[in-house]
């Protein structure tokens, strides 16, 4: 009676701990999770690399353990930190256990290996040559085009995960379907930005909408980034029945172009050094090596919200220049497109516009009915408003 | 009553009539089950095309189903009637039904697509040029490195094909393991033979030996070619608890290696214009053309039965000629290597090892308890045997 006593206490002191840390200190959350979520990651890499797949081919063992370090050592884990927000915030208290917060941070290391997936083939399919100020994958010393093979790996990795640590339970399912969906979206979110790209053979400039540009930034930046994590943490819940509300759905996906926009900037503007309130070297450049990836953007003919907000303030000079020099990796057409971007004071019209997004956003999540919804939007916004990768 | 005998008897004579046929007369119900295979092909086409996911983007589901006529029109389809077969060779007659064998033509396609998903994977590796004497797919204009997401996409196409057509099946989840192992097996497969690719720099002709070869061969020609059609064939038995006999799945296996060796014979050696008993230039063409694919395999060092068949019996001159010129993408050097190909009278030894590597395993088939068992063993090595891609 005495011990059952004690390790209701020692439960209810987990559950109360856990939660109410998530709602009332945040960063200290973050933190706390942050530790725990590093100290799981053995644990993850030895489930694909001593697995039932790999144990039998040392080799194919170390070459996956490898990348998965390197992937993802480094990440900021705000993806995999959502995925337990999401839990403790939304299960019901007394549901809370310790071995779902586990289970918490293993997919939370799961919404990471999606994410660096998606990051290896957007890598290679825009020549990048940094990401979170390391090589990209595709271009270390003995890897290569291999890295295509690799994206093999690394989703069949995430679902061996799945399978060993969830194909017991009810989730199971749900699970693996969440994950491919992750996948599939981001696939045609990709596809929706080539059908965008501009060349001035294709002249098609009337593919830059904002309609587009939405369209390609829910798929590759918002449904990875905080749909996915909140559906996951969401299936950890005891009551499966209880789904995420529209609302929480459409402020996912809304955050997805402020993030966007922002990326936008960062990596291409902000290397402008004609900037007239901004040309101390130093500063600009700690600010791009923030974002952890190099801009190529204009040089690719992308679809970003810059060209999009430029585009219809161009006079007929500009956008001559913009038509002629617009995805063109010559270095003198992409300083000529980015003085356009300077002369029509993108950097004042960002501000304004990033503003005006963050404050309708956060309109939307103080309006939400209570106080663990509040919170872990709030918190959400705040993780990707005016950040790196 | 009389329309329940009616009912009774017409379902009597499909069992019969495909068992029947694919017992007696192979080659009459692979060209029935092929005209079968193509009239279902538009419906696997439209459940992803128009299915939940793409409906909503008519211009990515015409990119994918333009990609999946590309990729699986002109294909033999002799994977895809595998799969038909095994259903109707080893289900009890009485459980044979025209429904379970439209979704073997369901299941026969997602195999086609994952061999295909492999080939795309394949080619840009190898920067191939054709494949089934088409251009490789990342080949195409307007392709090129888009490929690389186009495998997400044909990947999830396969998996949504498999939730819509199956997910109220009690076979759903073991139909998703399957498919989602083969692609894993294969990419465990590429990935051996990435650390067995030989440079002059890495000086590893260590890596070439028969085990590397079989093990590669395994993993990415005979599973997707031969294991994954048969345990597709098999989900679709009414006596779920019914497995593939561990001898089943050795003859699938053992026969990777005998198609690997005619693969690696008819992409890299018929092309030697200097055979001495083979110097017709249009037969030697259209005897290249016949395996529709380029051979690449000298110039990218690659581990093949060729080389592994002539290195022990190279001279010390062959040798360093050999570990100079092997892995080089210069014509002079290539020819080089087909001269010691020549010189070693390696298409005397194909013959003889190919032979030998034949008739073990028909003795093996033979030695099968049933006469089902033979015939779709039988089947499966000829057709295997001596077989274009």
């Amino acid at each position: 009676m005495a011990f059952i006593l004690r390790k209701t206490l020692v439960l209810n002191n987990i559950r109360q701990y856990h939660r109410h840390l998530a709602l009332t200190d945040t960063s200290a959350f973050k933190v706390k999770n942050k530790e725990a979520l590093l100290k799981v990651l053995p644990e993850v890499i030895d489930t694909v690399c001593k697995g039932p797949t790999l144990s039998t081919q040392p080799k194919v063992a170390n070459w996956v353990k490898d990348m998965l370090e390197y992937i993802l050592l480094g990440a900021s884990l705000r993806r995999a930190n959502d995925v337990t927000a999401a839990y403790v915030m939304f299960e019901s208290p007394e549901n809370i256990t310790e071995e779902k917060i586990h289970s918490s941070h293993i997919l939370g290391w799961c919404t990471e290996m999606t994410y660096a997936f998606g990051c290896i083939v957007d890598d290679i399919m825009d020549s990048a040559s940094l990401r979170r100020n390391k090589l990209c994958w595709y271009r270390r010393p003995n890897v290569g085009v291999n890295a295509v093979n690799d994206t093999i790996l690394l989703h069949q990795a995430i679902l061996e995960i799945l399978e060993i640590k969830f194909g017991h339970t009810p989730e199971y399912t749900d699970l693996v379907k969440i994950v491919n969906n992750a996948i599939y979206v981001f696939g045609i979110g990709q596809q929706l930005e080539n059908f965008t790209v501009y060349t001035k053979k294709r002249n098609n400039l009337d593919c830059f909408t904002f309609e587009n540009f939405k369209n390609i930034a829910i798929r590759k930046a918002a449904y990875a980034t905080t749909k996915y994590p909140l559906l996951l943490g969401l299936t950890l819940m005891k009551d499966r029945q209880k789904k995420a509300k529209k609302e929480w759905i459409d402020i996912c996906l809304d955050i997805g172009p402020l993030y966007q926009i922002h990326a936008n900037y960062v990596t291409n503007l902000l290397i402008n050094l004609h900037f007239c309130y901004q040309n101390d070297y130093s500063d600009v450049y700690e600010k791009e090596s923030e974002s952890g990836k190099t801009g190529n953007d204009i040089q690719e003919g992308k679809l970003t919200w810059l060209a999009l907000t430029a585009l219809p303030r161009c006079n007929e000079q500009q956008l001559a220049t913009f038509k002629e020099f617009y995805g063109s990796p010559d270095p003198e057409h992409v300083k000529q497109i980015k003085q356009i971007y300077d002369d029509l004071k993108l950097p004042k019209l960002y501000e304004e516009s990033e503003s005006k997004m963050y404050n309708e956003l956060l309109g939307r999540i103080r309006a939400l009915p209570t106080e663990p919804e509040r919170k872990f939007f709030l918190n959400l916004l705040g993780e990707w408003y005016k950040a790196g990768y």
